[in-house]
């Protein structure tokens, strides 16, 4: 079965690779690039939300590559990975769901605050881009 | 007038400050650090869509300030401001307009990739976010 996606989407951002497998999407570089800035943006939108007010941080690579390990993605990856790859691929895999039109920012945060920690929120996260982006492998 | 507001978004995103004025907006520093996140998501999409690959990058006070300044809304502020100041009051106009609903990210990059400059694509953000929060002041 081929990717679900959303032609709008994808007419939108016509700049969105064309990975055919999750090991693509989750070693892409380019996607880790662009992931990093929709990922601090949802990691902002989430902390302004616990606090109540508009807040900005970057989203750590401890956090992320927890949350990739506790989604089980992490087994798909290569045993040698470092932290900080581990944290790119769990931001690539956010923003290509999001860049796909199988997620969007407000329901993203709206799942992140449900959650007791970031690290379980984003591992959510990452389950749900696993399992709309429908790869067979 | 009170600003036009989206209900839906304000109800999304209810940590967003109330501003009586414009300049409320520019010098509000929450909204600003998380302005900060939201430009940089926006440059970095415009960047991805200017070289067909996804790309990740800060938005610098330089085209920032200068998109300020090229809006007509750097009058707005006190004659002292550095620059910094300049492209944190950008930020928080851009993520405020979001906020309440008054535009999108996918509309936001369009428009921005529709100019000359990454300056001039963010002073007709700037003026667009102006109009349509209907500041009387």
């Amino acid at each position: 079965m081929r990717p679900m996606s959303n032609p709008m989407r994808n007419k939108q951002f016509p700049f969105t690779p064309a990975c055919r497998t999750l090991q693509d999407v989750l070693t892409d570089h380019d996607l880790a690039a662009l992931g990093d800035a929709y990922t601090n943006l949802l990691y902002s939108l989430y902390l302004s939300t616990k606090t109540g007010k508009p807040a900005g941080a970057r989203a750590n690579s401890y956090i992320l590559s927890k949350a990739l390990r506790q989604s089980g993605l992490r087994e798909l990856m290569p045993t040698r990975v470092d932290r900080h790859k581990q944290a790119d691929a769990a931001e690539s895999l956010l923003v290509y769901a999001w860049l796909q039109g199988l997620t969007t920012i407000t329901e993203s945060v709206e799942a992140l605050t449900k959650h007791e920690s970031a690290a379980e929120g984003f591992s959510s996260l990452l389950s749900d881009a696993k399992k709309k982006s429908r790869f067979h492998r």
